[in-house]
């Protein structure tokens, strides 16, 4: 294991040969803290880990979690007692020849923090489909990388009152937003795309799924189309950020979709704080 | 048109903040030069001009040359009479809400000089078939973009032999190298994938198609398949980079394949410096 750079953002960038920068090598997270503590702190951190090793950069879940350790003593105070967000960019590391990555070379990693994103409106959101598809390549499905080019341009399409676009893949089917998961309610059952076809698998998706199969209610991991969102037979849709939460559908490019606070319970991030 | 901010990457690295290192947000350019001219210097200025107004990226080209300039100027005599690589990196800036990228955002340059990378052996170089699947987003198809993490996990598959692996997309068709466009010689016409399945049209593809039809040959730009390659029409596969040219396959996963140096004399870099 080749110990990680650490650069701290309010010192500076990475260097200017560094691989993310150059070719998106690398991932990210965003972490909600409250204080020194993170909600969901270790999935962030396994997420980081797993997705680091299909990619072939080395990094240990101990160097990530004495990271953030560092980062909430350092900025807690920063935020009084207001949450905060911590990002972690993890790069493969700088330099190399070309796109060919070096297996010796030494990950860097970023850190930094920054206010919370305004909250979400909890009577529900307005959202449109996007006019960006989504492609996922399978190697790297549900990998929170850096090359999030697709994202980017399906978020310029947001104005002042849109909340969120889903991007639909080549077939038609819906997978996600720019920047959240999709879970439907229909017949009393939930639906939410498979991970094996999202572009970023999220970790409150993960935790939200098996707290509701642990209660005894029924989960479908399968391709969520558009009749399935505007049927009669949808009970609502959540979008999933773990750091916005759940979050109602109110209005889909125009049509209304029914908004219940069944979710708003589950989800408390002061339980989640680790 | 808001004026870009310029970063000599001997200086240090762009901000921590750089929308390029956190979303593959950016463009980039590799330019091969003598001295302080480059070869097809307007083609490569054209194509990030022209796809970071795809992007909504503000630059000109008049602000590009400029820069060439100055670096042709600062680092010409670093490389004595050798060869070298000028690297533009264009990132949509720093900061910013997440994905949304903000209209009135001045871009950043990041500019480096590196020495030329070693030359294919022009008797014919090895190149393999890709494990990693090619997905080209139709919208960004053919952008050089810094979105680029796909290239990267096929890189890593290049051994010391091979000097470039050949992706296929959900098809199967034949797209592209790592770094090189593909251009199949077969019935004494030329076959290349059209611009529109491309992760990147190369400035030689382009210079190279026009030449060929100039000269009365027959180009079709349709999908390349594995047949064609290594049937016995083909009398011969070229890998096109404006840095190392074109170069021709010699075997391609263990199979033998004709070489014959019908392009080696068409492209000469000397005759293209600008």
């Amino acid at each position: 294991m080749v110990a990680l750079r650490l650069f701290w953002a309010e010192a500076g960038g990475l260097p200017a040969d560094d691989r993310g920068l150059a070719y998106g090598d690398g991932l990210f997270e965003t972490i909600r803290m409250a204080g020194q503590k993170g909600v969901l702190l270790s999935r962030h951190l396994e997420r980081m880990v797993r997705d680091a090793r299909r990619l072939g950069i080395k990094v240990s879940r101990q160097e990530l979690a004495t990271v953030c350790t560092q980062a909430g003593q350092r900025f807690a105070e920063r935020f009084n007692d207001q949450d905060w967000v911590l990002k972690l960019t993890l790069t493969r590391g700088a330099g190399g020849r070309g796109y060919r990555p070096d297996p010796g070379m030494a990950p860097n990693l970023l850190v930094s923090a920054s206010p919370m994103p305004p909250a979400a409106d909890a009577s529900g959101v307005m959202v449109d489909f996007s006019r960006v598809p989504l492609t996922v390549n399978p190697l790297l499905a549900g990998i929170k990388s850096l090359s999030r080019l697709e994202q980017v341009m399906a978020a310029a399409e947001l104005g002042s009152a849109l909340f969120e676009v889903i991007m639909s893949d080549s077939d038609g089917n819906l997978v996600e937003g720019t920047r959240t998961n999709l879970l439907l309610r229909k017949n009393d059952t939930w639906i939410t795309p498979p991970s094996a076809c999202l572009a970023v698998a999220g970790v409150l998706r993960q935790w939200l799924l098996e707290r509701l199969r642990q209660s005894g209610q029924a989960v479908f991991e399968r391709p969520l189309t558009v009749p399935d969102v505007l049927g009669s037979e949808c009970q609502g849709l959540f979008l999933l950020n773990s750091v916005l939460g759940i979050v109602p559908v109110r209005t889909i490019a125009g049509h209304d979709l029914p908004v219940d606070g069944v979710l708003a319970t589950i989800f408390n991030p002061l339980e989640l704080l680790e």
